[in-house]
């Protein structure tokens, strides 16, 4: 078959480590087409990155992917406060496809984070992340089966914000029709593309009556179109007392911008936290850019300590997103019989298996 | 000893039959000081109302407490959208102390929920609830000890919003220097005071720079001032995150009004809901305005049904507010017990106890 040229990058911390593990699961031959700025240049000689790990790199789910790997982070150039290059967006651009590590975003030096910087270039208007309970790990819930589908472009993340007098500061939420309708359509899409029966549209619309009220709207226009699909609105504060009561009573969940961040936390919470929580990012022009949304943990980077499970299931839902639907089975399977068997889990999750031990029992069950 | 004035608001729906219960178990005298809008009047044949357990007023607990009794709700008067006396807001301005009961907001009717007039009008700046997990009813946390401190004035709440073209609407959210110091200060107050250890900031100051940025900017200046409490702060997701992996990690928590809106609810469902959940208001000139945040029930309401609960534990830190700290401890401890030992519960707790039948138990253990 033909093969499909993917985005990657690797990110910073630990990304380089747990992309080398999606990469070792799924990647076409041992050749990474190597953007002019490569990983590795950068990582060359700096004790965070393991390089006897991205030496390994082979096809074991046979997937017809090919890596075109950039460098964007914070982490590698000191002259720069965030490094993202024009070829970077041009490769996801093109691709249409693409999967990204975590990118650290230091604190207090006043720049734009880059994952906003992305959502922004990229026009990544829907944040998509499935939350399901993991067979075999143990968390206070078993019955989690849901979907966050998140504004990602506007209502609190304007960045329009100023002081109107001393000690009085004003944010401004902006909420647009256009907005709206885009990601209500891909809420009730994604629904009937997934067989799911129920869209639950997030609000607080007892308040912010023009805001969240428009929002509403939209989605209940887009309902009209999809009678097979259940609709109704829950109050955000109702919803998260809801879910962690009983998250089994929703199925897809919509919402803006800022209740998507809260709440998309509060599921993966659920089910055991970001580690485990893979993301996939819908743009302009039928991008599909995948996402482990975790952090980048430089405590642990370069030490193969960390856990590829977020970005192996985001690459798994790059993977379906191509509608190489048998592969990304496999590969899910095995992730999930791993991690359920408990003998290969990395620290995070209470176990001793290394990064690069991990994903050789993940290759295995393939 | 002398007695004490305390304005009673019994609300909508539940509202009158669940304050029948806290006034069986905390009121000086057999004469309920009427105002010249007493509930009864309201309600009298009204379906709604059980005027039987009406009857039933006296003193249990011993607690020197006169209920200044006033109507203020949406369901009685079919004249007006919701009905507010200018006695019943002096009556908490003189009394200083109070209790309410839920008031319905209409759907779609487009009138300033009671509630928010109530802040509004009293300056209730800041809304407190203490979240405990409740010894002998099981939920899937047995550890949770902490207090919400919510900004109640201002924020997202500001109800400034306005279209800017068709199709783009904004909704401005304010912090104020001001109010931003002044909850900081109860949060830490409220800390000192109740032997807790750490203040926890919730924010989203990665995103509001401005607006978060000057709560946190606040609440610093507070933490200061008060070397014995530990500070952090944590951002939302974050926090939603680990409240429901973890919500041990939690002492006392102060945030802004949406914030503490969502996170309270969250918290609440921790431990069973908000038909478990005691709130306080503080306002003003010293008014401590107790409140059950749950709804209104109106489809239960008048059977002998509903769970007093919450109002019950709400009139409890009223009493500890009123420094009645012993009699608070009695009848908390015999809340506590009645639920713990699980034979009167109510259906909400998947008892057969009615509500007469629950208060009565409660009164027993006192
Ligand atoms: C890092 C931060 C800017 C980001 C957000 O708030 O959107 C993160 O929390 C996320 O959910 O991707
Ligand atoms: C009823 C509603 C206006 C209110 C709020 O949003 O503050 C409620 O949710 C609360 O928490 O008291």
């Amino acid at each position: 078959g033909e093969t499909v040229r993917a985005t990657l990058f690797p990110g910073d911390g630990i990304g380089p480590e747990i992309a080398e593990s999606v990469k070792q699961l799924a990647t076409f031959q041992q050749q990474i087409v190597l953007s002019s700025l490569h990983v590795s240049e950068f990582f060359a000689g700096m004790e965070s990155y393991n390089t006897d790990i991205q030496a390994k790199v082979f096809n074991v789910a046979g997937v017809p992917i090919e890596w075109e790997e950039h460098y964007v982070g914070t982490e590698v150039d000191p002259r720069t406060e965030s490094f993202l290059t024009w070829e970077s967006l041009e490769s996801v651009r093109k691709n249409k496809v693409g999967l990204k590590g975590p990118m650290a975003t230091p604190i207090g030096k006043g720049h734009r984070s880059l994952n906003l910087t992305l959502r922004k270039e990229l026009g990544l208007y829907a944040n998509v992340r499935p939350c399901n309970s993991l067979p075999g790990y143990k968390t206070r819930y078993d019955d989690v089966n849901l979907v966050t589908i998140r504004e990602n472009t506007e209502g609190e993340y304007s960045g329009l914000e100023h002081q109107v007098v001393r000690g009085v500061v004003e944010s401004l939420k902006i909420i647009t029709r256009q907005a709206s309708l885009r990601v209500a359509e891909y809420a009730f899409h994604y629904a009937k593309a997934n067989g799911r029966e129920r869209v639950s549209a997030i609000h607080k619309a007892n308040i912010m009556r023009k805001t969240d009220g428009l929002f509403l709207k939209c989605c209940r226009e887009v309902a009209e179109k999809y009678p097979e699909i259940q609709y109704e609105e829950v109050i955000i504060d109702n919803c998260c007392m809801t879910l962690v009561k009983n998250p089994g009573l929703f199925d897809v969940l919509v919402m803006p911008n800022l209740y998507g961040d809260i709440i998309s936390d509060l599921c993966a919470g659920l089910i055991g936290g970001l580690g485990l929580t893979p993301s996939c990012n819908i743009g302009e022009g039928g991008i599909c850019l995948a996402e482990a949304v975790h952090g980048s943990a430089p405590d642990i980077a370069g030490k193969n300590l960390s856990n590829p499970t977020a970005l192996m299931l985001s690459a798994v839902m790059m993977l379906r997103h191509l509608q190489f639907n048998d592969k990304a089975d496999r590969i899910h399977n095995a992730i999930l019989q791993t991690i359920a068997e408990g003998k290969y889990r990395t620290a995070d999750l209470g176990g001793k298996a290394s990064t690069s031990e991990f994903t050789n029992a993940v290759c295995d069950h393939i």
